[in-house]
């Protein structure tokens, strides 16, 4: 079995106006839809960023691909590093965080060939990752503060959350559609009093749900410790409170909430660094830059070892994504916490049948051979058609909340 | 495909008087062969300890087994942990190192479980684990002090060796006959001076050679610094000089030759210690006890990860065990140094066919389905025969060597 060719679809899929420290999400997130044909007829997907680097990577990297013999992944990373020399740059600039490019283009072509490898075993890939702990995966609610609508736009059908009370209002809303049980706040918008009392407003309302925050670095560490001091007690854990190694050791130092992080520990080489200075006590895991859902088993056990835990972050995302990331938790004995999904924000999908439903929250591990989705061709195309119009190729949440305000300016930390 | 039944089979094979710091190996290397057979009529192979408490934890656990999905390891582990509570009891007794009864025995049934996914999937071993990395993997000759033939017996083909010139011969042998590159020195046998002498001489004899050398922690933390710095320039490695994971960084902090440990590092648990002490700088894998070929793969990202260097630790062992030890070398990015084995000493094998052989000091990759080997049941039925008149259950190298001198006394550190 061998790989013919490899296809790549960018598409943009509407995204609502939800706000972070540096902006605000524009109407559109990006991502590329990866199909691998093989000489056999299998296919596998995958999807991954759509920020022109990152396309670019994929693009460069995915003619070395054909021939490859879709179980040989050692060879797929060492085709790619040939193919991307320099780690193809270090910015993928995918969100909050900048990945080598050759982590991210391995990572974006190993999930097709393990759903070819699953559907050449008539296996789930869960299987082919040591086969599910658990049936249900558990996801958190992501709580954003929003505009009422893009930029002359109307209203959309969640509204305007710009204050603690609409923040319950959100979260409620969450959770009676979703069932979700952790809920994790987009921080870093508000200032820090009012996301305080936010996350307190939220705890009288959810007595029983686990709550996090993430303000993505935007806070100096004098507004961390502040903030944290405010919170004990009420957080299972602060997500990448300040920006830096040194700086996350020193809040962590100050406070008995656990500091989480996807920013200041992204790759294998960051970890020591972390361990020496006790700057995080949870990983979030990725398998769109970590290395994909092999690597992500080699973090899990890599946590264990470091009595680290272990969450899932995400990025806007389709369906294939979701399943990807259903798999590598179902077979992850560590996952200590719910994993984070953007998922109900976009309320699109390109697989066939219905979107992913939460039920109390979770997924259901897919059980068909390979990720178990597949692709509706008509849906694909027609966020493809939107990506050709909509005219971006790069995520900018600064320059588009600068439409709304022109004084606004990127400033990181913010308060 | 579920798992109908396990059959264990206790073997003894003829093994050589080969000297250690704790004695002298028994006429008996003790080992269990594992049988898993499915409902679809496949079967899956394995080999590990022959000790009696690993062969008691296999067989309490082995029940647990029937009507498992074998791609469902985490499962498997989940069986095994209820089947031998508080970890199937600490002590192994396999060696030199004590090992958990239940990693143990997981990474026994494991192999089995990927030598039939390899047949179900039509592919070998190495496939599952990423594909191979290199098609010829590297092992190193194990050289050792002897006696010449075994207690009230005449001398064997390998005649005395009990000097530095001796071993000389015996190293020149290894490589005329397999043609080993590396050479590993099982120490702590004669006096410190004697060693260093073996080793000056091995290197004066084969310049181009990397040398080890390995007294299973027989020294103080005065003789280990006393010879490392003797042999600075000439070792590739120090393996276990001394016992303790203090002692380790005494000694490493005072040598620039890099330590390598299966003795205090044979646990994730204790890699955390091992990196904040700078105790070593090479750890050996073992998937018999690391807790099975995909540990092997975490073991060696997690080795990357904090700038470890990977070699592979063996003890006495047949065929089954040396193509397991094939496929994960084969599949490790980072094995930066060549195999050990036992495998030459003993000369007898159970697998159908022609034993291995070494060619240039390596082994192809079996390319056939699974691990790529089958058990000759009539030569199986040979060496448990053996075990049955044998009359050990457990290997005790100190006692044997009472028996050539009575005096002779257990102690660890020797010299």
């Amino acid at each position: 079995m061998r790989i013919d060719y490899v296809k790549l679809t960018p598409v943009a899929i509407p995204d609502k106006p939800l706000l972070n420290c540096k902006g605000v999400h524009q109407p559109y997130a990006l991502r590329t839809v990866i199909e691998i044909f093989c000489d056999d007829g299998t296919v596998g997907i995958g999807e991954s960023y759509g920020s022109i680097k990152a396309l670019e990577g994929l693009r460069e990297a995915a003619p070395a691909l054909v021939g490859l013999d879709p179980f040989h992944l050692n060879e797929l990373k060492a085709r790619i590093l040939k193919a991307l020399p320099n780690g193809g740059g270090i910015n993928a600039k995918t969100a909050v965080a900048d990945h080598k490019v050759t982590d991210v283009v391995y990572s974006a072509f190993e999930v097709p060939c393990l759903d070819i490898q699953g559907k050449a075993v008539g296996r789930p890939v869960v299987d082919l990752l040591g086969g599910p702990l658990r049936q249900e995966v558990p996801f958190s609610a992501y709580l954003f503060f929003k505009f009422a609508g893009h930029f002359g736009e109307d209203a959309d059908d969640w509204g305007e959350v710009m204050s603690p009370d609409a923040m319950v209002g959100q979260a409620r809303r969450f959770v009676s559609e979703h069932g979700f049980v952790s809920l994790k706040l987009k921080g870093g918008v508000l200032e820090p009093d009012l996301e305080i009392e936010t996350m307190i407003k939220l705890r009288e309302a959810f007595p029983h749900h686990p709550l996090r925050i993430d303000p993505n670095g935007g806070w100096t560490v004098e507004t961390a410790i502040y903030i944290a001091r405010k919170l004990e007690g009420i957080l299972e854990y602060l997500e990448d409170p300040v920006i830096g190694m040194d700086a996350m050791a020193q809040v962590a130092a100050a406070t008995s909430i656990p500091l989480a992080t996807n920013m200041v520990v992204l790759e294998f080489d960051q970890i020591a660094e972390a361990v020496r200075k006790n700057a995080v006590k949870i990983v979030l895991s990725d398998h769109h830059y970590w290395g994909g859902m092999r690597a992500s088993t080699h973090l899990a056990k890599l946590c264990e070892t470091f009595d680290l835990g272990l969450s899932m972050h995400s990025n806007s995302h389709l369906g294939i994504t979701l399943a990807a990331m259903t798999h590598v938790a179902a077979a992850t004995p560590n996952l200590t916490y719910a994993c984070d999904t953007h998922y109900p924000w976009t309320g699109v999908d390109i697989i066939e049948g219905a979107p992913f439903r939460f039920e109390d929250g979770s997924l259901t591990v897919p059980d068909k051979p390979g990720l178990g989705v597949s692709i509706d061709q008509e849906k694909l195309g027609k966020f493809a058609a939107l990506y050709e119009v909509a005219g971006v190729s790069e995520r900018n949440d600064t320059a588009y909340m600068q439409q709304f305000d022109p004084t606004y300016e990127r400033r990181v930390p913010r308060w």
